[in-house]
């Protein structure tokens, strides 16, 4: 494993930082294949806009391609975590307070296997309610740890959060995508959930293909009666879902024509980096 | 500032930590005050309890008073900080994940001059709901630090969270209590907020003068007919709120008799390190 903080390897991170007070910060998790960075400007136009959310000024792009350039690993899976630097004691953020870039830099995670689909759980742990944080990938990730400590059973592929109102939300490290009278839906995010790159990218997807594609909320109930449902998250691509509860899916004909069309945005929209 | 880790000085902590991933980790704010600590071992209770609601190992309170009595200062703002530890990537906790504990001792804050009451101010950020989370005091507190950022004006002493049905839920950096008819009423904190040390002891300081105590759903609209308003922590102590808006609170004869209550708790329940 490779780290960086501000460009510098480093494997520790000064106690005043915020990121260790308070959780205060935004990341982004994607890999490198073959020497490229799928969906790279994707990556850093989100970072820069859940930054901006909180008040944090994110880096240049390049700053965290040099980070990357400079191993340059043909593969890799990559973690970057902008925190918005030091401060003393309080939540007050001084006028001076300096982010700090760290560039994680692991090997590849291996492939899922997305033939047979995966299995999925219903977590009890509920999403939280925070409109201010909804959609953002920042560090206050104790929601996803709590869910994800709920089952041990490698079988399962991912759990999957419901809000106050019962609506599904995401997975603890993805999100979910469904078909549904030949529309592609996924939950809407305003109240809370991670708005994914990979959600965006398989929505577009859809709609290249022509199909209809939009935002809803979704209970557990119509979850179960569609068609077809995925998970995704940028190092997974998009999966499918085979089986929830006493749920089956049966492989769906979608599911390979949406698979095609996200590996040909995926070669279209790389940052070679090698 | 002296700075802990695991009882040793140390001014940085790994990048691996969960802390900075996921702001995975409790803490709690004390002080120290002529070579004593008020409520330390119900700082260490609550710390105990906050920790087993995430699954982490508390230190032994020795341990935590260990890392005080070494340099033991005479007066002090103590920071406690306790991480799950390191882990790999992902949000799945591995069985051998080693807590860390962090201690950090700076100098104590002024006090706050609670002659003439504090003004506070609604914050628009809300705060959020999430049960699993609620009434602890973790490092997940983006909330706080976004609600804390909507003003710069420092004659405003803190800003009040309601939760998304309208309900008081706490300060910033305080709990709220109020008198109303002859009741000390604190907001209910089954949804978000953190229920700090100082809120019980002002519960059991009202009892033992005999007045009744509850906590219940509060309005913005019941807290500004409140006959008493009082905003609550650790290093603050109990300080009466005199405005909010329109709406003035003078002086109040409870406000003695509560303080002096709660000043004698303090001094029964302080834990010595000099």
């Amino acid at each position: 494993m490779i780290r960086l903080v501000d460009g510098v390897p480093a494997g520790v991170l000064p106690l005043a930082d915020r990121s260790i007070q308070f959780g205060d910060g935004v990341f982004r998790t994607l890999f490198i294949r073959d020497g490229g960075i799928p969906f790279w400007q994707r990556h850093m136009d989100k970072l820069a806009r859940d930054a901006a959310a909180l008040g944090i000024t994110a880096p240049a792009a390049g700053d965290w391609l040099a980070d990357l350039r400079a191993p340059a690993p043909a593969s890799a899976t990559i973690k970057l975590v902008l925190t918005r630097g030091e401060s003393p004691r309080g939540y007050a953020v001084p006028d001076d307070c300096m982010p700090h870039r760290i560039t994680q830099i692991a090997p590849r995670a291996p492939a899922v296997d997305r033939s047979a689909g995966v299995t999925v759980r219903i977590c009890e742990t509920r999403a939280s309610w925070q409109p201010r944080l909804a959609g953002i990938k920042h560090l206050n990730r104790l929601e996803n740890v709590l869910a994800r400590s709920e089952w041990s059973d490698p079988a399962i592929f991912d759990g999957l959060l419901l809000d106050r109102d019962g609506d599904v939300i995401e997975g603890t490290m993805s999100n979910i995508v469904l078909l549904e009278q030949g529309a592609l839906l996924t939950p809407q995010l305003d109240g809370g959930g991670v708005a994914g790159v990979m959600r965006d990218v398989i929505a577009e997807a859809a709609s290249g293909l022509g199909w209809s594609t939009g935002e809803a909320r979704i209970s557990l109930a119509r979850l179960l009666q569609a068609e077809s449902v995925w998970l995704c998250n940028s190092l997974t691509g998009l999966v499918p879902v085979a089986r929830l509860g006493e749920r089956d899916w049966p492989a769906h004909p979608a599911d390979q024509l949406l698979a095609e069309r996200v590996a040909a945005l995926a070669i279209e929209e790389t940052e070679w980096i090698r």
